[in-house]
């Protein structure tokens, strides 16, 4: 069926993660696959990008149809190396993940995995993250084995509309368990700032940041329901920021100094 | 007319920012004032946070109704010290910036001072970044403090509707010669990624991140036709990233192996 499709792969879990080597094992057989991927973890680097500090790339794999290479750069900077320095074009589909840990919700906007996803797909590249609810190294990853196959064929075969990339999350249950994949939209959540405050031992106080995820939206087409109801859940995702609906709202302020 | 109103106020160009400094002198008038910014430039940092590395909180100015706090975080952890350890609670209102440069289009997906402003905003705080289309650090703010007083004002007064923040850009012209204020959306464009590749005295290759900005819309009602007309313009900002209008499309896919 004609020429091998280009599948760059990255992640924000570092190269070594055993969900990158699971995903990379999943799109071996599908194509000719570039893997780019942080030299260390980079989880909660969101879209941010390297400008204060030289990037470098590191050479793992050569081959045939298959090449591995690791940076000291953000998820974002990997994609960017992957197109310029190292493909010299453009992929025909990145893939991201599997990331450790959810990145339903809100949990979209601090994600590293996430924003190499938007990247490539800022660019026009068809573009695929994926996540696992469990943040354990030692996450089992079968349900994915199966499941992943079927959406990256889908979005190779049938493409993806122009300014819109997929956020995949997988529930940690086994296989059998899973129910279904259901296309949702993002719940509305946010992450209430929990810090551990402690002392050095100079007694100056230093803080580590946590987090409690609360959701506010238990609406049944959300990703958020989807998953804690053992489905795979497809965000559909755009990067435009307007606010469309607010647009004539704001159009009748005056700004007057005492408005 | 009651109690004054908690500003909090920060940035990701720094501390010691010229734009910063600017956006304290516009709002101490307007209220209780409490600055938390970086200590160092966070440029291009986006969303990210930091989980890897303690947060410490350093104090400058301790005064009636105005406090000044750097941190070794990002913008956004900025926001959440604000919150949990400063305030214990949240600001009547939080404005980022000046940024010394645009933030206008996609920049919006790498701006650390716009990521402050969405955090906020997820929060549920009415918040305001502010972008000067000049990235000198002898920029001319002379315009901001003309105008971004009536903005700011009309946030305080009128607030800002739930999960909705402003995006605002400046041009960088004189007072004199802004044409007014527009309500704008978001122009389609990217970052087309230009690196600079040079050897070390090793022979090794490095390369820094530059980039082309390539906007592919040319919408009078833009926020990159605003600036380039010399409007002030205004974004309504969301942090929904799902893509609605593809709900249906998705729908309709079959995720068998071969579709």
């Amino acid at each position: 069926m004609g020429k091998k499709p280009v599948i760059m792969v990255t992640n924000d879990d570092g190269i070594s993660a055993p969900g990158l080597r699971t995903l990379i094992d999943i799109v071996k057989p599908l194509g000719r696959v570039l893997v780019i991927a942080p030299d260390k973890p980079q989880s909660g680097t969101a879209h941010s990008i390297t400008i204060n500090v030289p990037l470098r790339i590191h050479t793992i794999r050569k081959e045939a149809d298959y090449e591995e290479y690791s940076c000291n750069g953000t998820p974002v900077d990997c994609v960017k190396l992957g197109h310029k320095i190292l493909l010299k074009g453009k992929p025909d589909l990145l893939v991201s993940g599997i990331n450790h840990g959810s990145n339903a919700s809100i949990s979209i906007i601090y994600s590293g995995t996430m924003a190499a996803v938007i990247e490539s797909a800022v660019d026009g590249i068809p573009s695929v993250g994926f996540s696992l609810s469990d943040y354990s190294s030692k996450a089992d990853f079968s349900a994915c084995r199966s499941f992943l196959p079927k959406i990256i064929n889908g979005v190779l075969n049938q493409g993806l509309p122009d300014g819109v990339c997929l956020n995949v999350n997988i529930p940690a249950v086994k296989e059998k368990d899973i129910r279904g994949i259901k296309i949702c939209r993002q719940a509305r959540a946010s992450w209430v700032e929990d810090f551990d405050e402690r002392k050095d031992p100079n007694g100056h106080d230093y803080y580590w940041l946590k987090g409690i995820f609360v959701k506010i939206d238990n609406g049944e087409d959300t990703d958020e329901w989807a998953i804690e109801n053992n489905y795979i859940s497809i965000l559909p995702v755009q990067f435009d920021f307007t606010a469309y609906q607010w647009i004539d709202h704001f159009k009748k302020w005056t700004f007057n100094e005492n408005t």
